[in-house]
């Protein structure tokens, strides 16, 4: 093999055979069309009812039937896009870049909550779904016959929440609580669906007996403990090499590179242990916002952020684009026209199923969250619970029929706006005054100011109680002055008693003086031209 | 398939084969390796023997070890690394970028000269190659019976530069001169190896006639144009894409984003074209530092100038990394021991070759290249073309034998300094002073004072005398201030009649009114939010 040498170049072109061609072919045309999503998504934006996700889906569908007209019915779309390639190289972006940017405060509030929806909660509709199909699957004919193991396998598919599609619908600035119950409850129920996969594959599943209930408990126990603990363990290392070695001092470059290297790491490392990949790169993401970025020289924060955003959009877009032509798959619609009727039953069963099973643990399980918060503002209202509810139902229905997702898409929307009007004269004034710059310097400069003037490369002074550990995110939008001042106000009214306030004075005794992190970072004091030199 | 649903993460828990096993293992390694190489290089930065490549060259070496005797010899590298994989993943970023960070200015006034280098140079050490391989292989038995078609693929391949293996070796402020036209050198040659290669394929060489020299040049010719004026299309198109619809005003992510698809999309374009992709990124980077850059963001302009930088320097590791195992390949190796007399006779009638073949162009052109010349400071001095010489022997010696470019890369740092004294003290006093932020304070005020006051989120009011066109890099190396001066300098000698004046002239007038550029950008004056709000 020529290696790299210029001239191999010429080796390639001549030795390219057909198949290389239809690659160049095929990424030529991705790029292009995602090119042509991100201008025509933009210039949507006004349009309350299309979103990026949807124009990608758009013009997806629109390629697909283009590729099938010239192709003359042989392949809808241009890329195979296996499992591999979503898991390898598609997934882990979008969920680093939210952990990195989620609301720490908002999120580890909730901690609880998201766990009894995402262990519990996924539980129920596994049961719900299973046990659904196999008694609602027998009155179709033509299905054929299913072991107890397929029906199982079908629910531990359908009562995942899919994280990827709540963060293209929900906006974590207009509505943080519910982002952070149903995006954490897609998190963690990953690491219960890994789980249910390794228990229906280890045991006869036929006569369940309290034995393995207790083994499940148990490897979920610590299957949740380790993919947590190597993600924070990664992040961690992360911030403690770059606080020794002080990257810094000679290229931004460096330090950008090992954080997105240590932060893919993570995940490969779990899927390597056969953990749950989301939930460990989602809390290097929180460890290095946290620590790391704090660590970095202001170039550094700027291009992380922003870099790993684009990432994860790009991504995501990627996702919406290829599920477009997807849904033209001959194969797939081939199959359906062989027995419409018994597709249309499977579906709708499953559907409903989903439904229900989503239902009857949302309602129960925020009843029981209700009942352990004492704030009646910090109640999850009975809305809010439809909108949790609603929200957590797009998933599988993506492989099952495009339709669905794009009906549940566009819905949830419209319906957070009716079902939550309070919320949204004050969210919709923050996006029509975006312009003035006055409106955004008030909130900004009472809780966020320390970032910003860390912007204009000075010497960040941090007053204690601003601490609350927002980090990457408040630059970032510059919208959250809405829900900064609540927060404060929760800090000084239950100053002393709370979990926080106890993680707070460990991680200013112990971590921070070894990790870095807000104001534990020596900088050369008044001087603007570290920006300058990395 | 599943789609994305989280819930298919347990289908492909299920089905892994042992395949993707191996899969996640390699990259999880090579990941891993990644970052253990950037963290060393690190340490062993102020070693002035070695740099980031060779220690990455000496991890890979060390791995292939360690795995050649865990597998017993069956293997010594972990990713199957074809020519596709380098072709299309690997090399654009590292091009793009060195379009994006390169001195434009000095480029351009050694745009003759590289272009001498590139076309006419290539094509002297390709004859040199061909012809002499023919004539000397044939005192070695063992080598068997070649088609004059080979030895013109065998100078073909190894008439050709190896750009990456200049960008690490050169240092753009310590020697721009030496750096634009190696490097330089290295992309215009791309274009001449393509052209060559399909000459060679369509022709039938064994007599040459003055038809195919006519056919050769005009198709080099129109392959050179073509290829440029894409990259140069693609590039504008970017700039007055975001210039119209202002991306700006609701998302830094969505600008990087369509910078980083649009110029990967000039590279994919080219090769579906069977255009020199090297050549089209290359000038798609010049233009987008040039306009597009200008018509972003301020977070946009840091993310985009430290991202594309990282990934160039991921790519490069990525690159040295992988060669350090792939030298430990058995079945090379194997051949190798068979017949060690040949394979030593082939390869020191190659290096000869190539020795002889570079200087065979580069006094030569140096000589004819310094009578267009008139300043005497700005003739190419013997010391330097010595250099040009010796640096850009590196190349498919990386293939023939690790060795080899080991050597050259080692030799070289050395050989600049002790060729080129007069610079030596002075590049290695601003290494040695970065740490003191004084002496960088001074040149960047300046020069790079606009970039530095935008960064801080400032308007910036450029005066007309300082727009000499040197954008991103400027920021980007802090040490640039010592060329500069020079660079100004040469503009207030010779204002008038330059090309470079007319080039300004027309710019200003034509181009930058409609896709933008340094202070043709609309800003809200005095507002520091904008750093805030994106």
């Amino acid at each position: 093999m020529m290696g790299f040498s210029l001239g191999s170049v010429l080796m390639s072109l001549g030795m390219r055979s057909e198949a290389d061609q239809v690659s160049v072919d095929a990424i030529t045309l991705f790029v292009g069309l995602l090119c042509t999503c991100i201008i025509i998504g933009h210039l949507l934006e006004k349009n309350k009812w299309i979103n990026e996700s949807i124009t990608a889906l758009t013009i997806g569908l629109c390629t697909g039937i283009v590729l099938l007209l010239t192709t003359e019915g042989r392949r809808s779309h241009i890329l195979v896009f296996n499992e591999e390639l979503f898991f390898i190289y598609v997934l882990p972006p979008i969920i680093f870049n939210a952990g990195f940017q989620v609301k720490k405060k908002q999120f580890f509030r909730n901690f609880m909550t998201i766990t009894l929806f995402g262990v519990v909660g996924t539980l129920i509709s596994f049961f719900i779904i299973s046990l659904g199909s196999a008694q609602l699957f027998k009155m179709l004919n033509d299905v054929g016959f299913l072991e107890m193991g397929d029906y199982f396998a079908l629910g531990a598919i359908f009562s995942a929440t899919d994280s990827v599609c709540t963060l293209q619908v929900l906006n974590q600035d207009e509505t943080p609580l519910l982002y952070s119950l149903v995006f954490g409850e897609g998190v963690v129920n990953d690491a219960t669906s890994v789980v249910l996969f390794n228990t229906l594959q280890r045991f006869d599943l036929s006569h369940t007996t309290s034995g393995i209930a207790t083994q499940f408990a148990g490897s979920l126990c610590s299957l949740f403990f380790t993919s947590t603990l190597l993600g924070v363990a990664v992040g961690l290392l992360s911030a403690y090499i770059i606080k020794k070695l002080y990257f810094g001092r000679h290229s931004t470059d460096r330090e950008v590179a090992l954080m997105i290297l240590m932060a893919y790491l993570s995940y490969m490392m779990a899927e390597l242990f056969s953990l749950s990949g989301i939930l460990t790169v989602f809390f290097c993401g929180i460890v290095m916002s946290h620590y790391t970025w704090h660590n970095v020289t202001e170039n550094s924060r700027v291009t992380t952020k922003h870099a790993f955003a684009t990432m994860s959009f790009i991504s995501e877009i990627f996702i919406f684009l290829y599920v477009g032509m997807d849904a033209l798959d001959i194969e797939k619609w081939s199959a359906v026209s062989k027995s419409p009727g018994t597709s249309v039953g499977v579906s709708t069963i499953l559907l409903g199923l989903i439904v229900l099973g989503r239902a009857a643990f949302v309602f129960p399980l925020s009843f029981i969250s209700n009942l352990t918060r004492k704030s009646p503002d910090d109640k999850i209202g009975f809305k809010q619970q439809v909108t949790i509810w609603w929200a957590g139902l797009m998933r599988g229905a993506v492989s099952m029929a495009l339709a669905y997702n794009k009906v549940f898409g566009l819905v949830t929307k419209p319906l957070i706006r009716f079902l939550l009007p309070l919320r949204k004269p004050l969210s919709s004034m923050v996006e029509s005054e975006l312009s003035s710059p006055k409106f955004l310097m008030l909130p900004l400069l009472q809780n966020g100011h320390d970032r910003e003037v860390a912007m204009n490369g000075q010497n960040s002074t941090t007053l204690p109680l601003l601490q609350n550990g927002q980090d990457p995110e408040v630059a970032m939008n510059g919208q959250n002055g809405t829900t900064h001042p609540r927060s404060l106000c929760m800090l000084l009214t239950t100053p002393a008693h709370s979990v926080h306030y106890y993680w707070r004075k460990f991680d200013n005794a112990f971590m921070r003086p070894v990790f870095g992190g807000r104001g534990f970072v020596q900088r050369i004091p008044g001087s603007p031209t570290e920006t300058v030199v990395s």
